[in-house]
């Protein structure tokens, strides 16, 4: 037997997820899997059911009724969020403002819900980690546990009543981790592919990044669940479990830099900073 | 007397520097303010002399040599940076491949250096804070100290060995602070302003967001010290010292939401997460 030229390989991230077995990986559900067509192509979301069912069920409900359809991009701020809604004078825009949905800022803790849990400080939680795919943290004295911000984080915009946002203003984070937002708006969901096409967007030149005329708004031509489009037309998109092994060597080769390039192996990771691997089934 | 209304007053960001004395502002420096002309306007970019001399140094005598003129951006790569280079096969740039210059990863502790500390943990160091207008962070133990990495900085990139960042190719920070980075790579200072003309440019096709022919880059028209320009082409720039009382109430003001938006106050804030407001001189 040869020995292997390299006795201790460092494994990139793609060569650890040539290597994984196919257990690690999940269909996304096509009932959880948005679908958002921008002029440049297509994003897609996946909402995060078990923190906030009300949400989105209330996205999935909009969704269905087409009223994303012909809705834009109406704010694009720097470092920060873009986001998307129906005119604010459209008729079925006027309709949604007086609906409620009751906040899902945090859920309570609930021995079902994995966690895989990141050994390193966290700046705004006592924990933070990984549930079913999603970024989360917790705070096991009040036995609570919620979806954090970080990019490509998509939340349901709201006013200053905290069951004021009912799904038909969204926004996706595009910048440093806005933690602050964290317990204080609804997150429904993240970004799984094509966030680049939402951070390229021209930022708005009004406050807080909205544009000043609908000329300058990016439209949206139709947002659809993966279930309800014909099979033809579907990614056939799967994520990496949180909980599994692969996920596990992929935190700990990302918070460990054996690469040549690295003097500082690091030793640490900050939950926004890991990767969460999607990809085509193969 | 009539009463306030507010009982006590909430200030926004804008008001919080409004009312700041003038003595809470110092002028960038034109010998460490670079201007990159970029066709959608100018980029303004910061050196940090006091944590980077050498690379500063070497950034300035290749601005002053014109040698940026005619570089383009070369790399936008999502949620990580955007790169500007002169191509490889340039006379100018084969000519750059063997100059070194020594790291700058870290530096001693010097009781010399202000330090305004944040007092919330952090994921990668022991401490954290701002020091003469810069993100940094401290390890007393050690008694080293460094730039960190937040959306906006802007680094010495390089090949595997530690001297080979010679300041010939630059990246700013464009998504996620990408902290594993620090002590590993130099920093040699910030986008004080026109960030987002980086931010919004198509990101590269090709693997870690290289593009793969030159006519997709963005071309640089010319990059000069403010030292260099003409005063009616100076922008006077003042940044709010991160010593000053006022840099302290914003940060109180940002890790404690007192806004009626806000259900939950927060009562944290990260160090890439602290407004470093830059205004033009009133």
């Amino acid at each position: 037997m040869t020995p292997p030229l390299i006795a201790a390989a460092v494994l990139s991230l793609a060569q650890i997820l040539d290597a994984s077995p196919a257990t690690d990986w999940r269909l996304l559900d096509p009932e959880d899997t948005v679908y958002l067509e921008l002029p440049s192509g297509r994003v897609v979301i996946e909402l995060a059911s078990a923190y906030s069912p009300k949400a989105a069920a209330a996205v999935r409900g909009l969704v269905r009724d087409g009223y994303f359809d012909g809705s834009a991009v109406i704010r694009s701020q720097d470092n920060y969020v873009v986001q998307w809604a129906r005119a604010e004078d459209d008729p079925k825009a006027r309709a949604m403002v007086s609906k409620k949905v009751a906040p899902e800022f945090s859920r309570a803790m609930d021995a079902k819900l994995p966690f895989t849990r990141l050994a390193y400080p966290d700046t705004y939680a006592p924990e933070v980690g990984f549930s079913g795919g999603f970024p989360v943290a917790r705070d096991p004295k009040k036995k609570q546990t919620w979806l954090v911000h970080c990019y490509g984080s998509v939340g349901v915009g709201r006013d200053n009543s905290a069951d004021s946002g009912n799904g038909s203003e969204l926004y996706a984070v595009i910048g440093q981790s806005p933690r602050g937002l964290d317990r204080n708006i609804t997150l429904v969901g993240r970004v799984v592919q094509g966030i680049e096409k939402l951070s390229v967007i021209p930022r708005g030149p009004g406050p807080m990044g909205f544009y000043e005329k609908p000329a300058e708004w990016t439209p949206i031509r139709s947002v659809k669940l993966a279930a309800d489009v014909p099979p033809a037309q579907r990614l056939n998109l799967e994520a990496l479990k949180t909980e599994s092994a692969t996920f596990k060597t992929v935190i700990e080769s990302r918070a460990n830099r054996k690469e040549e390039w690295f003097h500082d192996p690091v030793g640490r990771i900050g939950v926004c900073n890991v990767p969460l691997p999607v990809r085509l089934k193969p």
